[in-house]
């Protein structure tokens, strides 16, 4: 077997990727621009010159690359990624492996489930056999690990844990259900509670002023703040959050009794303010014995997570 | 290997099983009570004496047995049963074993399970890889096959599918959750959802003469019938049967794009009444592409799936 692989993550922004030995340690790494909205030919140029680049002249064992959509893993395709533009059912793993040649073998999956295989094997969840991941983000993404296995599905679509509906009357979501878990924890949810809030005009609140001039992203970490200053809304806000997580949590492992969830993404550096409120509604409503069992932990490997894993399914897939 | 597996379930009232051969086909059958409600010790007894029974003298290679309650199967212990008396913490496994002598080898499982290998083996679910079981009776069991196995979760615990949170707010379950998929759509259900309708003593439907003086259990029969004489209160039931098991479907199938979903139980004869409700509702809210590959089917094996499952599990573990 060759000494290298090569796990790439997908972003709006940015391509990043490392370069790891057999035993996923990462010794090179690589971020250039994605260029995602300019089109699939675009972004498929790029990862070309990215895997040429950081390659040089080292034999590469396989490619594993985290896409953000839905992906059809078994048989290479991009279902539907609404982050690039002009992609539909497109066979990408076929069209990079004639761009690359050589005979290079390349997996995909959906960018969450990377995220997931990494925790796993390096992370938080290192040692035991069953694992769930939440990334919360932007949106909520998931994987399933069972059995020392990623499980993505039948046909690769699974993991989907954002899409989880825990409030059937709950406002809409992207993905065309209404009360997905997505729509209580992640970023989105954070901004449509926040203007909901505030639309109050009356209510007396730090939030008003925290909020006004910033960029849409900086949003979880202003409700962050004020929540971290006492403001009632702000606490009530991770409330929210904390007891959609937890609803998930105690249907999620009923379904499959895992031995732990990590939670990871940028929002979940609000950690304090939403996981007491998650843990207390998850043992409310879970099976005492499972629930008892599983340990709720915080990612540890940061952005490296979906490099990680990706490169790990290229080792072993 | 020996030639004899046998496979048993333990119900409240009844002992059943069957000796099977290799192929899992059932060569010989036994019904005993079970008089589970007197408790474990004659629970016990009476399950070595119908093993006795049945085996005569032929050689056993191995016993499953399905078991109502909450099971780590891992250990051989029943961790709570509601319907079995005195039961906390047993490890059913090895004090059979010793009753049994000749060291045969023993494997529990939730009888949930057990139905859902049985299905997936001989029934509805014959050649695919991954299956989700719903037994929807008295309540609602389930069972996940995934990758051509049982998952029973890491420490025998999981596909608790009837106690997946479909209405955070909903009615409490006997679980200590509120709103599980169970309290809408299991006998239990039905009761509940009739008894609240005909509180309104005004409201004019035929239901009310035909449960007056129904037994508990056949009050879905009874709900069945008013439907199909075209009741609007008991088509409205139905209805909200069929709602709750496709919001739990699309998140089932979000989560673990499986390449069936079978629904087997009493309370699925019903069916042309509440599956296209539950079927509109699934793809209403789930993946367009894994809810398109999904396949929803109604279980073949009536009584027989767990015990073909429980043999099978003991030719297979």
């Amino acid at each position: 077997m060759d000494k290298y692989v090569l796990g790439i993550d997908i972003g709006g922004t940015n391509l990043r990727g490392a370069l790891l030995e057999g035993n996923e340690n990462i010794v090179d790494r690589l971020k250039i621009p994605s260029e995602a909205d300019q089109g699939i030919d675009r972004l498929i140029d790029n990862l070309t010159s990215f895997v040429e680049k950081i390659r040089g002249d080292r034999a590469i064992g396989g490619i594993g690359i985290g896409v953000p959509g839905i992906i059809d893993s078994t048989k290479g395709v991009i279902t539907a990624a609404p982050n690039i533009t002009g992609v539909d059912d497109y066979p990408i793993r076929d069209i990079l492996a004639e761009k690359l040649g050589g005979g290079i073998g390349l997996v995909i999956e959906n960018d969450a489930n990377m995220v997931a295989l990494g925790e796993w094997r390096k992370g938080a969840g290192r040692g035991v056999n069953s694992m769930i991941m939440m990334t919360i983000g932007t949106g909520l993404g998931g994987g399933i690990i069972l059995d020392g296995k990623l499980w993505s599905g039948a046909h690769g679509m699974g993991g989907e844990i954002g899409h989880m509906t825990v409030y059937p009357g709950g406002p809409g979501c992207n993905c065309g259900n209404y009360g997905c878990l997505e729509s209580y924890a992640s970023a989105v949810a954070i901004r449509r509670m926040v203007s909901q809030a505030l639309e109050d005009g009356d209510l007396v609140t730090s939030l008003r002023d925290k909020v006004r001039d910033a960029h849409p992203d900086e949003i979880p970490e202003r409700v962050m703040e004020a929540a971290l200053g006492g403001d009632e809304l702000a606490l009530g806000i991770w409330g929210e959050v904390g007891k959609a997580l937890g609803i998930a949590i105690a249907s999620l492992q009923n379904l499959l009794d895992v031995e732990m969830v990590v939670l990871g993404g940028g929002v979940s550096n609000a950690w304090d303010l939403f996981i007491d409120t998650a843990k207390k509604e998850a043992c409310k409503r879970g099976f005492r014995a499972p629930m008892e069992k599983l340990r709720i932990e915080k990612s540890v490997l940061g952005d490296d997570a979906g490099i990680i894993g990706a490169g790990y399914l290229a080792l072993h897939k």
